[in-house]
């Protein structure tokens, strides 16, 4: 099952949004379409979203293929339809660039991205797993943040590819899965995802991740990104970073899995990155919030990222 | 209005349970119903349970005047109803130690601990305004975690008093509520109660504490305790760590505010202190969890404790 294809002209998604509770597949005829699925996070994950901005360019080459105008607007559209993750920007720019060829040439363009983040997310849970071994011995117990399954790319996912992985190895000795408030990818997603595959794992709330850590329950810190920067500074779900901190106090690793479609050398450090308010609604109904979608772990708490290409040691110096 | 009480021959309490949406008086006419009180967060809070604890002895006096055994029993339930607050014991023990003199004295003597609660309350808010603004001079910008306001004690609160004595002097630039999952105590409670002292403020889940303060949006981080040990260490609402953390790397202070009654100098350290459990129906309906409902935060990551007798500079080496 692929969490976003393009099926008989149409683009086709899981719509995360009522999962656990129900599997809904939605089928986006129009930009529009597309964009309010992005934005209302019925299709999230920076990977996924990269496939979708490439799929959105081809919806928008077909319907207004005889419109310029309209068809740069639609680009413009879908590339900030969310700021924070490099790639819904960078899938429909590559989508984009095969504009002059004609529909055809930006979908299968866009099918090519996807079929990129499908390898490349094998690729993560190969080395990744065999990264973690290193690290931690061949029984870790994990904790991992947000979703980075086969919801967040196309198919088996970034860093829960890894634990999937290491599952099938016969080496995984434990997997909590941090809920991720606001809108609970971890305890949701991440939770449905494990349970497919058959993999025990408790949740915990976010805040409890650290003192897990501190209490030794957790060999390594395992999750993704929604950019990695020139410095190796990680954008990623809000909540990343404490946990950073608390696995850098209790001197764990801290791994983060993302392809290289993530990797952003023309953002410098953390600090270059806008990151998205959500607003108040998402985190309660009783007063006013200030609800920022993700956060900035700086480079120097990072142990190793992990790309379908690469394993860069941050610990060791080296940069994305 | 007092969040616990004596009233005609009953404990009453604000059902904790049903806020923000409904301001319920409970009556407990016996041991039985305060203990499910307790252990429901109807009522909550180290002083608070304190009370509880308290008034429990005062009732069971009454209830079981003639039948030591019971009494006997009664009180050692009362106790244990919760594990991690030191309060909860220790103001059912204070109230025990008057039994030969009669359900009278029990009572008298309990609402004597219900007294000193609401004076330590007020000495706490004045001692620990003057603090921060010491600290962060006459505009800080506060972090707080759980609830710590009247609720949790009689009246006033423990940290929350500070944030509404710094608001009463005109000296409060903002407030951010940490939502405090799973039970929301701060998205739910905190909020109530600055919303009825008119202070401004904004809620964010407690994943994005760290993240705020990296941001420099916090001048200093302000929470209670559940039990203090002998040498600094804080036990207190999980979630609290990671505010610590997050303090410790943004270079602010860290302060604990909690009535001396919350010091244990029997329990040498944090590692010595049970962390209640609440299993996983409070946390998710879709998979197995882990629910501490506390953490320990190192006294090396605290820079004062402020209670209604002291100022402890941790920071500078003092102990409790």
């Amino acid at each position: 099952m692929r969490t976003i294809d393009w099926v008989d002209g149409a683009v086709e998604i899981i719509d995360q949004t009522v999962l656990p509770g129900e599997l809904r597949v939605l089928r986006l005829h129009t930009v529009g379409e597309l964009i309010a699925a992005i934005q209302s996070l019925a299709v999230r994950g920076a990977p996924a979203l990269g496939v979708a901005g490439a799929f959105g360019v081809a919806l928008a080459a077909r319907v207004h293929a005889d419109d310029p105008g309209a068809l740069d607007n639609a680009v413009r559209r879908i590339e900030t339809a969310r700021p924070t993750a490099v790639n819904l920007a960078r899938g429909a720019q590559r989508a984009a660039a095969l504009l002059p060829l004609g529909p055809d040439a930006v979908l299968a363009g866009a099918c090519a991205i996807r079929d990129e983040e499908i390898a490349a997310s094998e690729s993560m849970a190969s080395r990744g797993a065999d990264l973690v071994v290193e690290l931690c011995g061949d029984r870790p117990r994990l904790l991992t943040h947000c979703n980075t399954g086969g919801l967040c790319t196309v198919t088996v996912g970034t860093a829960l590819g890894v634990v999937g992985e290491l599952h099938r190895r016969g080496g995984l000795a434990g997997v909590i899965a941090s809920e991720t408030r606001p809108l609970l990818q971890g305890a949701r997603l991440t939770s449905w995802e494990l349970s497919r595959w058959g993999v025990e794992h408790r949740v915990a709330v976010d805040s409890a991740g650290p003192f897990l850590m501190a209490r030794g329950e957790v060999d390594a810190v395992i999750l993704g990104a929604d950019r990695i920067c020139a410095d190796g500074d990680v954008i990623n779900k809000i909540g990343t970073y404490s946990h950073a901190l608390g696995a850098r106090r209790a001197g764990i690793p801290f791994i983060v899995v993302a392809p290289e479609s993530t990797v952003d050398l023309a953002t410098p450090t953390g600090a270059h990155v806008e990151i998205e308010d959500r607003g108040a609604a998402e985190v309660t109904a009783w007063s006013d919030a200030v609800n920022p979608a993700f956060d900035v772990t700086p480079h120097d708490l990072v142990t190793a990222i992990v790309t379908d290409r690469r394993v860069i040691r941050i610990d060791r110096g080296e940069k994305p």
